[in-house]
């Protein structure tokens, strides 16, 4: 099977151009098949407060109202997308900017039955494999911002580790895939405080010790579990650490390998 | 040749949730290929202000600088954009938004040598053919947002009704192209003041009478000189007419047609 690396670079990396470029200039280095997943990061924030826009939060979680996804869905699927789909470009990369409503591309339900209406937040569904097939076989490089839709008119606001687990998880019965969660630390540390306190490999029982210990907590939880998701779906490697240093990450010099 | 549809909606259907749902229902019921290319509306305007952004005029001319770019950016291939889509995946076309960056769709200079500096505006240079012919082929409705670049990594402001045109001339070659300039009237109207006096019918002598006797004045000249472009360079058809009436326009019973 042919290789498809599908990268999730975090809300850190697209708030800071200089890191942004660096890992834009991985990412057009990279041979092969790649999809990128761009988090949001902090625009769509400064957007709501100088528009006036109150972000409600509850139990500690942002709750997307209707003035908040109009909000999201230009800085994400416009702002964002856009301005990276532009730079690829002028890096030789054919980029295509999609949100997960283009060509049905990523469908998904907004979330019900939890004890936080979250408003318009979507748990994916179902992703067009066909779609992304047709696309990256002419080489094209999908870049997938996180608003999905729910196929009767409504855009949803969608966590993009999810959905970078979610096409790894489709492509893989199509591709050998690699799954890259991009963010601005070298991988999992080992002590929050060390910077260089990187864990190579994390597996299974490691895993659990790790959360036992605390060592492992809050934001990086959910990336774990999603890789997992992804490993027992098919995924053949998920390797968490710097968006900048792509290349070192598949090759295995750099990061954290996430294992069965 | 195949027939295809190059269907341009101006802002004023852009800024109206019921007549945009009327004409999106109206091209969800065409036959045929078709395209859709959105302007942008006052909600630019409005985020804009809302955002303490000033707008620049000069001579009666909007001037895109780089705060302006990114809120065009936002609302036109963000929220607009998506929000169509969205809307007509619900109605069972199998939409896709892009901008004239994605997959180097329309590529762009930004505009020098006026009088004016009109800032981050961009006059199209090259529409990549291909890849719409191989997104129609798979039955992709695709939905264009007025922003394009420059294949530097500049995003640019581009007038919607040059962007329908180029569209419209470009794939004239693999194409019948019916280019159709669709708004809140019901055409070009004989009296400004009469909205059913509408010329069914334009040619060269009889624009140059009309332009002369000033029944054709401002935002109407630069859409028929759109119009008379594409003709010359092989599109079918040019009409003019009220958006929510797409297949009265195709079919002859409405609107203006503009003829060499």
């Amino acid at each position: 099977m042919e290789k498809l690396y599908v990268i999730k670079i975090g809300g850190n990396i697209v708030d800071n151009p200089s890191l942004l470029t660096e890992c834009l200039q991985a990412f057009s280095s990279l041979k092969g098949h790649a999809i990128l997943v761009h988090g949001g990061g902090k625009l769509a924030t400064q957007m709501a407060t100088s528009m006036g826009v109150e972000q409600k939060m509850v139990e500690g979680r942002r709750i997307t109202d209707a003035e908040t996804l109009k909000i999201v869905t230009m800085v994400y699927a416009g702002y964002i997308n856009k301005n990276i789909v532009a730079q690829l470009q002028s890096l030789g990369v054919n980029a295509m900017g999609l949100s997960g409503a283009d060509g049905n591309l990523i469908q998904a339900h907004k979330r019900t039955g939890a004890n936080i209406d979250y408003g318009f937040v979507g748990d994916v569904d179902q992703v067009n494999t066909a779609l992304i097939q047709q696309l990256i076989e002419k080489n094209t490089s999908l870049v997938i911002a996180p608003i999905t839709h729910d196929s009767k008119g409504q855009l949803l606001n969608t966590n993009a580790d999810t959905i970078a687990q979610s096409i790894a998880t489709a492509m893989s019965l199509h591709y050998e895939v690699h799954l890259i969660y991009g963010f601005e630390k070298e991988g999992v540390l080992s002590d929050v405080n060390n910077p260089h306190s990187v864990i190579a490999s994390i597996n299974r029982p490691v895993y659990g010790t790790l959360i036992e210990q605390k060592v492992i907590f809050e934001g990086m939880i959910p990336k774990i579990d999603n890789a997992y998701l992804a490993l027992e779906a098919g995924v053949k490697s998920v390797i968490i650490g710097k968006a900048e240093k792509l290349n070192e990450l598949i090759n295995g010099t750099s990061g954290t390998t996430i294992k069965i």
